[in-house]
């Protein structure tokens, strides 16, 4: 029987979930994959700690490059994470001809073009699918299930922190910073949760998942990305009473001018899947000319849930083991980059839901209206609501049809510049993923 | 640039639809596969039909032996359907060398385990991700994605006909028969619909995803079948009421006696993704010990989505020639079938909705809830509706915790039996997926 001997850098949650799983199921993937797969040898910043995994017959380290230089490894599997010593940790592996496993989505995203130009350079394969929406086999559906297709557009809840909080504060309608701290204290959100709540992380996901649906190059930072942190439980309960769900969405599709890239909190209709889609979970729709749209949903995050993904691709890699680059999917599903232009927000259409703060008298909606009607914006519903008892003044709120984002942007100074519009509006994008 | 060249048996909606992608996509398809997939001979019943495809430079014969034996001829598409001829082309196209794709759920469910040993002999693929469910790549996820993880459970919605009808039904409050007569006229139902709504399809995939998932071998015959046909818009109804929706699901779970395999009506929450899924789609859920519950949803049928899965396993074959048998995917998944007892029905657990005419008199009830008590049945929910004005008789509709399903057998013979009870109860399974 073929044997696949493991260097795995990290021992973090996602290392030792990956020793278990490789253990509890031992019988199981050797018999699926024909292959024994056995971790020999691994790295911690300090090794001798205890840890969730038993590491007993695997010669530990704190020397990451000892690993990969280790004549005896055939894969290396990089869970440490950031894209700097992660980085030069892949490419020494790949340089050694050794193939590498990752889940790091910020490594992939930011520095992927270097390393899968070195893979195939050194003939080797560089295998990521636990970087996107941990247990879902998204990246193999794409790449692969879907490769027939011509992707018009994919949308997900990517970031299950994000999705958590979003949940909560609609599920109990609670304030945004009560269910961080929440989040923080059940483990769900990092103490310096930015990468969670402002969209980084889905952002390095969405660019990943672009560059394969549409066949061009990895461009993180051209996406445009909007976290929830100004999203209030206001809004959550004004858009359920309206018929729809705040989500926090990254959505890629192909248009005729170029491709749209965007991450921020979106209303969707209530009755779509994705909608109820709550918590921690994460789930893709992915629409393609010929399948139609595909909706793939389970964990995002969590030791066990990545490590099905990570082993998953440790036992891809021992089909690939002398395999020929015909012999493999490519790295990003295309064999070259589409040079296809990134469409600037300001291009882009969607439809909006409005809330401003105006002067509880006759003639404001109307001259909101008239506003929107110049810059031919259209409007789906409007509502103007009584000041509450406490304060002094009512509420607009709208929903338009869907604009240029630069349209709205032009209208949003208009209004805002109105005497009777206090302060800035709120500006929440709404899509029916129906087009 | 590496050629793939395609014969195709059978020149129908599916075997149109794949002309038609490969055509339109051409362009799409090499750059994703680095081959060029080309078809270049193809057989039908009456080759000189007017057909939804461009045949001009494909030649076509009424002989699909001819395609199958054509030296020429790389690899065999069988979209011809039945076990019998599809069955020979198939052995045929194998003893030939040649790699076989179909999307046949009878001929891989009835006979797959002839055809893929004979397969195994001449080491050549036998692809077949067209099979079950369409569009949705879950062949993939359960042989590849989830390849780590033992599988609990799963189940599916994976009859888009029957899954309309019980839509249909429930939405717009409609009869069975009225909404079976709709669906021929749109096409969803076949003008003789027996596969469909009495299940034998989806136990056709259900034998498929339960041999890939807990490596058995494949037990079509071995599948609880019951269809859809006796289910009433009253009781989808009454189901909604108490929170429940009607789906006809193919459940597989792997218990410590053996594994249940069985297709029929189910009571879901509504809050359940999957009670949401509706109209022709299909959706399969999958839990995993390591992934826990992934879902996988989109169209279950017609020509471009069939189509979509056909020409992924064109492209994975386009991949996979010259290929070593541990360089792929096998089979079912796994390398040796598991000899684990099927359970008899009998001896599955599971909830229950039942529904039964009673005389409208005090003690009805009473009666009921002691024989359930005698066996051990613990009821959750109890209602007794008094007559309708042009009705003689009270209804009785009862919720059960789980119990074995011998013991509801035993509880429905002796109900049935009491002189204050009339006629055969209705029985429906309820689960509630979380064990």
């Amino acid at each position: 029987m073929k044997s696949l001997k493991v260097g795995l850098l990290g021992l973090g949650t996602v290392g030792c979930g990956t020793l278990e799983l490789l253990r509890n199921n031992a019988a199981l993937i050797t018999d699926r994959s024909g292959c024994q797969i056995q971790v020999i040898h691994a790295s911690a910043r300090n090794p001798n700690r205890p840890r969730a995994a038993d590491t007993r017959n695997i010669l530990l380290t704190d020397n990451p490059f000892e690993v990969v230089n280790n004549a005896e490894v055939d894969v290396v599997l990089e869970l440490i994470g950031g894209s700097t010593i992660a980085f030069d940790l892949a490419a020494q592996a790949i340089k050694s001809g050794k193939p590498v496993i990752t889940a790091n989505k910020a490594l992939i995203a930011e520095r992927g073009a270097e390393l899968f130009d070195l893979a195939r350079a050194h003939n080797v394969p560089l295998l990521f699918e636990a970087a996107v929406a941990g247990s879902i086999p998204i990246i193999k559906a794409l790449r692969e299930g879907l490769a027939a297709n011509r992707i018009e557009w994919l949308t997900g809840i990517i970031n299950g922190t994000s999705n958590f909080i979003l949940s909560e504060m609609g599920e109990k309608s609670r304030p945004f910073d009560a269910v961080l701290a929440e989040a923080q204290a059940l483990g769900y959100a990092e103490a310096d949760p930015t990468f969670d709540i402002e969209g980084i992380d889905a952002a390095h996901k969405l660019a990943i998942l672009a560059a394969i649906a549409f066949g061009i190059p990895l461009q993180f930072e051209r996406v445009y990305t909007e976290g929830i942190s100004h999203i209030t439980d206001r809004d959550i309960t004004y858009a359920e009473g309206l018929g729809y769900r705040i989500k926090h969405l990254a959505l890629a599709k192909q248009t005729p001018d170029g491709i749209e890239m965007r991450v921020h909190p979106t209303l969707l209709p209530v009755q779509q899947l994705l909608a109820n889609v709550s918590g921690v979970m994460n789930a893709v729709e992915v629409k393609g000319d010929a399948a139609g749209p595909t909706l793939y949903c389970g964990a995002g995050a969590g030791a066990e849930a990545t490590a099905s993904a990570v082993v998953a691709d440790l036992i891809d890699c021992s089909r690939l083991l002398d395999s020929s680059p015909t012999q493999r999917v490519a790295d990003l599903g295309t064999r070259r980059d589409q040079a296809i232009p990134i469409l600037p927000m300001g291009e882009i259409e969607t439809a909006y839901y409005l809330r401003m703060q105006v002067d509880d008298r006759p003639g404001v909606l109307a001259e909101v209206a008239r506003i929107l009607a110049e810059l031919g914006i259209s409007i789906e519903a409007i509502q103007q609501k009584e000041p509450a008892p406490s304060e002094a003044e009512a509420e607009i709120i709208l929903l338009t049809h869907r604009v240029r984002e630069r349209a709205m942007e032009q209208a949003l100074t208009e209004i805002e510049a109105l005497a009777s519009v206090h302060g800035p509006a709120i500006r929440i994008r709404l899509e029916h993923l129906d087009n």
